[in-house]
């Protein structure tokens, strides 16, 4: 997918779609855009007028109350008006088709859609369509990309790591069907992160999977020797009936993450998850609440991340509305 | 129904049930005040305080997430808190009555009820019922009214003509059904439109329907002729299994609006429609994205329109609570 | 359960999980610092910038719109940002735990956390495990408790009663399985009424209830003889098919609220019910909608008891925050 989209012609940010393609000056901008909110949490009146009279419209094909959530969260603190909407696909398919439903929202003067879809290229699909005015966030389309939930992993590296420079990381899970580790990638490419290894059973690795910058592993304990930084990724219950992994139990004992597994990784390794944790397949719970872990940071990070990208997102609207 | 009740003793706006029985002064009022907001959703800042601290419920009894949508974000635009509430009728018939559910909500010190029921006259019996400095605005009852949509319709057709004197408005669909047709009747008439036409199929036109002051047309293109505003209906789909209609694609080669039909109307013609569109149903999709086609400027309008009767009816507000 | 969780080592109200054990001094600022927000209902502008900045999560595992409804309204009011969710407990207990779900909000820096939930018990087990500056109100946990409900009562017999200590007051219904019940019998012992009676059947009453510091009645013309506060509890209408009471028209005869039997009671007597009303079945609508009712009142008094509540339990916050 072409990622022009992603910028205006003077090079300001206008929709987040995808990690892909994006200069790494963007994502320093995003993380260092993130410091500033970091605080806000902790402080007393935890409200800043950036968007103050902004729509945001929660566009959830796709349910998820987590995600919607956090975006609901981060918009109402930046000032937004939020509206969230959770439009069955049949409904839409039925006559009136995804992209009237989005020009009627445009047609209220929505500034920003952030859209969630189980189809690939949906958030991209609408940022073709909508005026110069109105931004899209992809937070999460198919097996593509969930690039928001990217830059707040970064952002916790980057919390705890002076630089991406030296840093080993492997992403271990079912890398085949993740959009989360595919944005992953490409940030931590982008950033400039020398090692990246992916850790899975061969069924659950894309064919060619090196040509994605990354070295697969196969045996866990090898694919975290030394790492910096590991980051489980949710194993998708439903696909555990098919023939992909054979038992849960197997599935926990080869790839799960074990404190004995972890030991193999750095002595001040970084243990992520983007969440809802399966405690007992995916992860230990004494690594899921263990010292190493930063799963509850990655949560608190993805508001200050997402306050990030609406406000840059933001920024210029005003003098654009007037070309 | 009595459309007394509309109206306080001073003679100003208290609810908005009907577009039966106001005055064309009424109907004047709303739209130039709905000209006020027009230019908010193009500002930086779309927020007016006009209702701040007031409390605004959306009473759904019957779901209807588009026209809850925008509801929900006129009162937001007026700084208004906003409740979304969408109980379920059968349990409020079990031991407490709907007029338990509002006496509930008004002691909770609700101002303004938005209230959407699929029987006729639900939202003239809250008003009958609650105390002067509670308004409450119809967002569609039963087959009876859907006055907001009416009030955005004619704001559309006044903005691209200067008056309503000189017109001929043609309604094409399933009049017999539609409460939009019986609220944009209404309207034409009181605002003054010399010739108001409504095409159908007999089966779906009420019987004697010449005295609401309209002309009944059973072809299309003789119902067309030379028209300045064709609004289209949305047909419902559910009444297609029925024997009122033979095959939808008969339907459509008779009263779908299509460029040719069309192109019996005036030259400068305004195509309108409800939405959502049926595309292929009763609208061709080169006429519903064709240049006459108005459609999402009447969803821009309904904002603007659904503000101006908020504010109305609670710009007196204050005084009257001191009664 | 151990109160002492209620409070901080300051002596201030740290969560809001049940009446029992807490002091006459608490519950006594609780209801006049009510008070003070009782006027904002009438006021033209209903907000106080108390909450401002703030995130409220409700939290209902077990669904109830209209008790949500309360918590939103009254933290809307004090400008709080409110995050309404409604987890699926079957889906939370898959993997994530309860807790795993409160740790995730928590990490989005909610401040306040209304919980509901069918099991007794899951608002207590969340606040054992939330840091000092997050603070936690049941609003209904299975058979235990439902102490905010108990408040708005104590609150509207206040309103009318200039003190509690000559007071009788009777609870009629299924005290047995009624959080209601067990909450308003703590409140109106420790605010020092010196009588208070429950009514019901032998079946529907606990066993040794005389412990809970009440006088039990089966009769209830002999249960209502001279006091001045009737409380009735809604009947759950799915517990009827069991074998607990016989029919309803037999339960309406001897336990339904009817002008007969309340003419045994004081002249002066307050109807209560915490709503919504079965009618006909708990209580007769001539009593419900008559002169000594006060069940509209306290559906006011909700409101204004629930801000003061989140009020207090938020003062401190800020100071805590820096420990």
């Amino acid at each position: 997918m072409s990622t022009d989209l992603q910028y205006r012609e003077d090079g300001e940010l206008r929709h987040f779609l995808t990690v892909e393609g994006l200069k790494r000056d963007t994502l320093t901008r995003i993380l260092d855009t993130a410091e500033t909110f970091i605080s806000f949490g902790e402080r007393e009146i935890k409200k800043v007028p950036l968007l103050r009279g902004k729509t945001v419209v929660n566009l959830f094909f796709e349910s998820s109350t987590r995600t919607r959530t956090t975006f609901e969260i981060a918009a109402k603190r930046l000032s937004a008006d939020v509206i969230n909407l959770n439009p069955n696909r049949l409904a839409t398919s039925k006559g009136e088709t995804v992209l009237d439903t989005v020009r009627n929202l445009e047609a209220m003067h929505t500034d920003l859609f952030v859209v969630r879809d189980a189809h690939s290229g949906a958030a991209y699909l609408i940022a073709q369509h909508v005026p110069p005015h109105v931004s899209i966030i992809n937070a999460g389309d198919g097996r593509h990309a969930h690039p928001t939930q990217a830059m707040l992993d970064m952002f916790t590296i980057r919390q705890h790591r002076q630089d991406f420079e030296n840093l080993k990381v492997a992403i271990v899970g079912d890398i085949l069907h993740s959009r989360v580790a595919r944005s992953q990638i490409h940030a931590l490419n982008i950033l400039g992160v020398p090692e990246v290894r992916v850790v899975a059973p061969r069924t659950l690795l894309p064919t060619e999977v090196e040509r994605l910058g990354v070295q697969p592993f196969s045996d866990m304990r090898r694919g975290l020797e030394n790492v910096d930084v590991v980051i489980m990724l949710r194993l998708q219950l439903e696909r555990m009936q098919g023939s992909l992994i054979s038992s849960q139990q197997e599935y926990f004992n080869l790839y799960g993450l074990t404190p004995d597994k972890l030991a193999y990784a750095s002595p001040r390794v970084m243990v992520m998850h983007p969440g809802p944790i399966n405690r007992g397949l995916e992860i230990a719970s004494e690594v899921a609440d263990g010292p190493h872990s930063l799963i509850l940071s990655q949560v608190t990070n993805g508001i200050a991340v997402r306050m990030s990208i609406m406000a840059l997102l933001m920024g210029g609207q005003a003098a654009r509305r007037e070309d």
